[in-house]
């Protein structure tokens, strides 16, 4: 019989995250202080994230960071995750490619988040802070937060997007269930808030009001730090764990992936598969392994974005960072996939693309949820909508290779599954899906609007 | 580092299922004919099921049946589910016991209905069946159903419980998904439906009517079987893929269980996961391990019913079976737990019980999701409310034990996740979540009122 599915046992699960800014030719410039335009020192970042966490987003010296053995020990209530062999995706496509998945949908939360959200949250607990606050607008991120707040004794205060707060009510009793205090955003309960509501009055919230709430809330209380869920690269750090056990898995497998596929938000699930194959550009042993991002054509910073230096919020609280994007004021399309409607894109992945080490892709709404119900079908899992993107890419390059008959390994993420995001299927069920890609000319113009060009 | 989750590789996944009945001292008595009151033969069962499911149903002599290749196959999509040590809850409880679960809430569906779902599945295709049908409440099975259906070709159509088909639109979502054809009951669409609807206007539909629906579909459809989810026994044999391969995990972690818990509602997990461990008892190597079935208190079958011959749905479509039952017209309260709200118990378990071979324990609603809140936090995994019974026993039995310092192994069965249960929870964390607890007058009483005694 065929093997379906490849683990690791625990004792095989990676010891350490790879960190790519070691290895980097062009490393990423500097992320600038957006009072002073000056670079950024760890220190300057104590405010805001754990000690620990600063020390990582700057780190361009060690290629390997050690795994705390608590942080290895809560991974081994998920992890490995399996790396499964598509065979019915495969049959269903008629091409000559294998096709592999990463199932981070296993996690107890349904997403990767998980992955770094347990290191940040341990990180917050070493250095002796009691509270930990962050932003999320579907949930996941917020989700993954809660459970890791919970397992390491940490209160965790979630601002959820105030139109996902009451969207998606399951996401929020599932951070409750945790222990988790929800405030939709914009509130009452900070300054940021307050104004935010004074001025617009009935507010719907956007990633951007969230995030300057949990922020200010992580200022201004004693032992309170902010926590985020993709973008900076101490993120990215640790999420390398699931590229790093997909190398080992393949191994299992007798192969060695020609293409990887992520879709892309902030750029921390696409780093997490990416980076540890990556490092074999970099050691010469695979030069022509092909990276490929994927993005919603509504969104496309990567594909159709700017390279610059911008805020990671709408307020401009957080750091000027060097990358992609829309302008940190663009308002993406309301898409399903929440966790891809995000202005910027991290400032390592920048580098690499502005340096043609990888690529990018963008996919329709509506091509996305016609790759996620063909996989669904074949594989028996709901693909989450963000996860649809890469599937989407997927079948793309797999029909593709079929044509020229290429026998490719292609490998992509699935970042998690969609139990929470049924209503999006049943729209596209009854037809009522649409797509909203932008033109490279509708983007310039939105820049401009912004006074970003 | 502890090792804290025990997996199997492909080639270790049970080639056979056992079959207990063939080691079973008294038999379970036969199945009538609710027409003549005739004991029945498999042929007697070949207009409802598929014909190998029939004669498994009635086989008092094969211990071993062969799992068929492709379903073997279709196993390893998902299987071996891992056997989890649950740390985290023993500490949480400060308990001498170790506890494990075995998660089958990894399913790609969420719970173990799979496991039978496929295998039904398989033996239609095999006839030559092209139509599948079954009635579906809260949808765990409805949706293995469907899944299983698609991946062998065959079209499936659902009887959804109309109150559920409308309260719970995520696994109607879901169940379309995967392609099948979903209808509230009851409905128009059949002589049942009619008759029902036409006595009771704007009837919110129960299991009974369902299950009325979905076998009149398949005896007046060409090409069509029915299918069901639990009860039977040929239910049980497929389920006992659970059990089988929790023993060889428990090899692997120098273990045994002292005690063996699942919840209850026809009766398919618990003999899952507890008939390969009770095979001990007939071959003598394992005489004292206890088997405890979890049922809500509001649906005592198990604890305060009556040993009979009863139907297993309302309107009497159904072979008579010697069972424990609160009789076929019995109303359960409105718990949450939709997969326990039923009458009457599969019956080879109600022989095992009337035997003493196994235990009952009933539990009331709010000592459940308080369990199932306990176990999220410790854990990392949201429950479904049925699953919470099962934690609810096990933290009764963990807590006894540490009173009495005695260092027992527990074993429970997580059946799946609560993820599209979330309203539950919710009512549960504002307080709104109410108990209803029988007492043996109350079924009494009941049972009267429905000429059964």
């Amino acid at each position: 019989m065929k093997q379906k599915r490849f683990f690791l046992s625990e004792s095989e699960i990676p010891t350490q995250w790879y960190n790519i800014q070691a290895d980097m030719i062009n490393k990423p410039m500097p992320l600038k202080n957006p009072a002073t335009g000056e670079p950024m020192k760890p220190e300057d970042l104590y405010p805001i994230f754990a000690k620990e966490c600063c020390h990582q987003e700057l780190d361009m010296e060690h290629r390997w960071i050690d795994i705390p053995e608590k942080v290895r020990e809560m991974y081994t209530y998920y992890r490995s995750t399996p790396l499964v062999r598509a065979y019915g995706l495969e049959e269903a496509l008629g091409t000559p490619c294998h096709i592999y998945f990463k199932n981070e949908s296993v996690s107890p939360v349904g997403s990767h988040k998980l992955n770094s959200a347990i290191a940040q949250a341990y990180y917050c607990k070493q250095e002796g802070i009691t509270n930990v606050t962050t932003e999320t607008g579907a949930g996941q991120w917020g989700t993954a937060l809660s459970y890791a707040a919970k397992a390491f004794g940490l209160e965790a205060a979630v601002y959820q997007v105030k139109i996902s707060y009451e969207q998606k009510p399951y996401r929020r009793n599932m951070m409750q269930v945790f222990g988790a205090q929800v405030t939709p955003s914009p509130s009452m309960s900070t300054r940021a808030g307050k104004d935010i509501l004074t001025a617009t009055p009935n507010h719907q919230g956007s990633l951007g009001t969230a995030i300057s709430e949990a922020v200010e809330l992580a200022r201004t209380t004693p032992n309170c730090k902010y926590t985020l869920g993709s973008v900076m690269s101490h993120v990215s750090l640790h999420q390398t764990i699931i590229g790093l056990e997909a190398e080992k898995q393949f191994e299992l497998a007798g192969e060695y992936p020609d293409e990887v596929i992520a879709c892309f938000g902030g750029g921390s699930n696409f780093a997490g598969i990416s980076f540890p194959f990556m490092r074999h550009y970099y050691d010469g042993t695979h030069k022509d392994t092909r990276y490929i991002a994927v993005e919603p054509a509504s969104c496309p910073k990567l594909t159709k974005g700017k390279f610059m230096y911008d805020n990671g919020d709408e307020a401009g609280y957080t750091p000027l960072l060097p990358m992609y994007t829309l302008g940190h004021k663009f308002a993406p399309a309301n898409i399903h996939a929440g966790g891809l409607r995000f202005h910027g894109a991290g400032v390592i992945v920048s580098q690499l693309l502005k340096d043609g080490l990888m690529e990018a892709m963008d996919v329709d709404q509506i091509e996305t949820f016609q790759a996620g119900m063909l996989f669904a079908q074949c594989e028996g899992i709901v693909p989450a909508p963000e996860s649809c993107h890469a599937i989407a890419a997927t079948i793309r390059r797999a029909k593709e290779c079929a044509e020229k008959g290429e026998k490719k390994v292609l490998l992509f993420n699935l970042t998690g599954h969609g139990l929470m995001d049924m209503t999006a299927y049943n729209q596209f069920l009854s037809g009522n899906l649409v797509n909203y890609a932008m033109s490279s000319e509708e983007v310039e113009e939105n820049l401009k609007k912004q006074n970003m060009l």
